[in-house]
């Protein structure tokens, strides 16, 4: 499959909204319509539509409902991918509780901590204990987790998460973190990305 | 002043922490030293250091200590930026008590929320109500706001903090936002990067 660019992904729910309103009443829909109906770049809608679906036949374009189809598998949203996160601190919370993964076919199902016993969330989502992480994990096939465990326990977490046979990680921690080449780590840093629009209003001044 | 790249910017607190465990045995230090010290690129650290403090003298390098201190300006440590958020659910409760941008010489002061009396967070941070926003604001000189209320209140809160003279927008909203020209704008998605990092994993399956 050709990957697809984060810019790109981020459109595809907007085309999709889009093309539900109308799907009763058009049955083809080409590059250029969509484009115009949405106020963006015919070339980047162009480009965007290829990346999920290849070319629109000349003329009709796409079929509406195969696009629907194509832009829900890309999306992920035909077989909802679930995610577990270790730390369930403020931030932690915060996007276990968090309604906008739903978009993109992503649910964050359960939340881990050190604490024993069992909590809920506000949205009542369950906090476990991290010694169930292991079989919650082999029990539902979870292959991406988040971490939001503070940066003396990271690593710890990391490696645990790998035993789980999680093959995709997202930590929040402020540290380096060590995994094998396998896995894919996306390393988030919330403090970079405030700093740099501080840096950009500096320089601006 | 020449803009300094997000890379760059995140290595700089690497620099420093270094340099100043080193000051009081080392007068001048080159890019060489810095790199290996560091196990960083050479050519990468050069270039760093060049967007802080301009080229290194032939054979001795930097001073060290000049080196620091213009480091530390560009972090903006000299001069600590006072930012404020508005919006004091998890998720903006999680950012004010967030330790991390200190190392960036930033600290977020102040919570607002639409809440009437004043709260605290657990690090002891204020929650003030919203209708404080303004003269706080224009007190303390505040330049740079954080939105993380919910995406039907996040434009009103925009309007809000550019009428506070705030030219710099971080905003974890889940909408566009409309805003004049001479502000600054980050919209953050967090959606969007557990996303990417989801269909990278679908596609290497």
């Amino acid at each position: 499959m050709k990957s697809i660019t984060k810019a790109t992904l981020g459109r595809l729910p907007i085309y999709l909204r889009y093309l539900k309103s109308i799907k009763s009443i058009s049955q083809n829909i080409s590059a250029t319509q969509l484009a115009k109906a949405l106020d963006l770049g015919e070339v980047q809608v162009r480009k965007d539509l290829a990346s999920v679906s290849g070319k629109g036949r000349p003329k009709t374009g796409y079929e509406t409902e195969e696009l629907i189809f194509q832009l829900e598998s890309c999306l992920g949203q035909k077989d909802t991918c679930q995610v577990i996160l270790v730390g369930a601190g403020k931030l932690g919370r915060a996007l276990l509780d968090c309604e906008g993964f739903k978009d993109y076919g992503i649910e964050i199902v359960a939340a881990f901590d050190i604490d024993e016993s069992v909590h809920y969330s506000a949205a009542g989502k369950p906090i476990y204990p991290l010694s169930e992480l292991q079989s919650f994990c082999f029990m539902n096939s979870i292959k991406i987790g988040i971490i939001t465990v503070s940066e003396n326990a990271a690593q710890e977490i990391c490696d645990l998460m790998i035993k789980c046979n999680i093959s995709a990680i997202w930590s929040f921690a402020r540290c380096e973190l060590t995994f094998p080449e396998n896995v894919t780590l996306l390393q988030e840093n919330l403090e970079l990305s405030l700093a740099h629009l501080h840096n950009k209003i500096l320089r601006r001044d």
